[in-house]
C-alpha cells in the first residue's frame, strides 16, 4: 500500500533547464551591455557553459573565470552585470510546473510527501521556498547533507526511514532515469518517470519506470489508479 | 568651474536603510512560518540586528549565526526561508529616489558623473546595475577597490584623479555629513548635503556643507545656480 510520494526538485517540479539557460544567457547580454569586448553573444555562452561545466554548476565565482579565461582583466562592473542578470532572470522563472500546486494539494489529503535531491541543502531549500512549495513536504532529503546521492539506493531507504515506512510503501517521481528512477526501484520503490525529453528513454540502464508521465496532469489519476 | 558630480550610493541614490528594515523584518517573519519556534516577531529583528552589528552587515552567514545565538540546531529550511525573502524583498525595494533618473540625464548634458562609495566593488556595482543606473556614471571609485574609505581625502583626490580633474572642479553629493560631506571638503570640494534626517545636522564635526537638499528634486535648480 502506498503511503508516501517523494519527489525530485530540478526539473520535477519546475523547470531548472529552461531557468539556468535564460538565466546565463542574459547574463551573457548584460555583460557585453556593461563593456564585456565581445560581439557574439552565442560564443560568449558557450564559453561560460565551459566554464560551468569546468568549474562546476554550485561554484560561486563563474563570471571572474570567465574574464581571466578571455584574458580581460578583473571588472566588478561587468561581473556584477552578469549576477544581477542572472538572479532577475532566476526570480521570473522559478515558478512550479504547471498541475504541480493542485497536484500536491490534492495529494496531500491521503500521503504523505518527500522530497529526495541531489544538491545543497540550504540551495534546494531555497527553491522550495521560492516556488511556494516547502510547507507541502513532511521529509526533505539532499545528498548535502545525506552524504550519499541518488542513484545510491542507501539515499532512498535513509528517506523511507524518515517517514518511518517501508520502501515499499513509497513511490518515487523524477525525471533522471538513471538518477530518480533506477536508484529508487533499486530501493524497492514503485518509481514514476517525469518524461521530458523524447528520446532520453532509450538512454537509460537497468530497470525502467513502473509509469511515465508527461506533464503533472497526468499524475494525479494516475496515483488514483494504482492506489486503488 | 564645476564640471563632474559625484555620489554617495546607499541612501543618497536609493533607499538603503528601508530596504534593509523591510527586508530584515520579512526574513524574520519567513524564518517564524517555516518553524523557527520564536513567536515575537520584534524580539526576533532584535536579535538578527545583534547579529549583524556583530558580525559586520556583509558578513554571508547571519542566519546560521542567529540560531546558534538562539541555541537551535542548524536548519536549512529555516535559514533558506530568511534568505529568500531577504532576497525577495530586496527585488522590490532596490528602486532610485523619486527624482534620481530625471536629475541624472540632464546632469549627463553638462557633467561628467561619478560615484564614491564605502563597500565591496562588485556589491555596490550590482546595487548600481539593479537600479538602472550604471549607464551615467564615468567614474566608480568604491572603498573596497581603493584601499581607503570615506571620509579620507584620499578617497576624494582619487576620484577626482581619475576625471583627470582638480578636486575643486567636482561636487560630493551624499546623505552622510561624516562621512561624505566632511571628507569631500577636506579634499577642497563642494559639498551638497543630502539631508533624510531632521536631526542630523545636529551630530557633525569639521566643515558643514555648502548646500543642503531634502529631495533629487531640488538638485537640479541648486546645481543650476551654482553653475551659471
Amino acid at each position: 500500500m502506498i503511503k508516501a510520494l517523494l519527489f525530485d526538485i530540478d526539473d520535477t517540479l519546475y523547470d531548472s533547464t529552461t531557468l539556468a539557460e535564460m538565466a546565463r544567457r542574459n547574463s551573457v547580454k548584460a555583460m557585453i551591455d556593461s563593456g564585456l569586448p565581445f560581439k557574439d553573444e552565442q560564443e560568449l555562452y558557450e564559453k561560460l557553459l565551459h566554464i560551468i561545466k569546468t568549474f562546476g554548476s554550485n561554484y560561486p565565482r563563474h563570471y571572474d573565470e570567465l574574464l581571466r579565461y578571455l584574458n580581460i582583466p578583473w571588472n566588478p562592473k561587468i561581473i556584477a552585470a552578469g549576477i544581477v542578470a542572472y538572479e532577475h532572470t532566476k526570480f521570473g522563472y522559478l515558478k512550479p510546473f504547471p498541475g504541480v500546486i493542485p497536484s500536491l494539494i490534492r495529494f496531500r489529503e491521503k500521503f504523505r510527501l518527500g522530497v529526495v535531491s541531489n544538491g545543497i541543502a540550504i540551495k534546494q531549500w531555497e527553491k522550495l521556498i521560492a516556488l511556494g512549495l516547502s510547507h507541502f513536504f513532511d521529509v526533505f532529503v539532499t545528498s548535502g547533507e545525506a552524504g550519499v546521492e541518488k542513484p545510491s539506493v542507501e539515499i532512498f531507504t535513509l528517506t523511507a526511514e524518515k517517514f518511518g515506512l517501508d520502501p515499499r510503501e513509497c513511490v518515487m517521481i523524477g525525471n533522471k532515469l538513471d538518477v530518480d528512477i533506477t536508484g529508487a526501484g533499486n530501493a524497492g520503490m514503485g518509481t514514476i518517470w517525469f518524461r521530458r525529453e523524447e528520446n532520453a528513454y532509450l538512454k537509460h540502464e537497468g530497470k525502467g519506470p513502473d509509469y511515465i508521465i508527461e506533464s503533472f496532469f497526468e499524475l494525479i489519476p494516475l496515483i488514483e489508479k494504482i492506489t486503488q
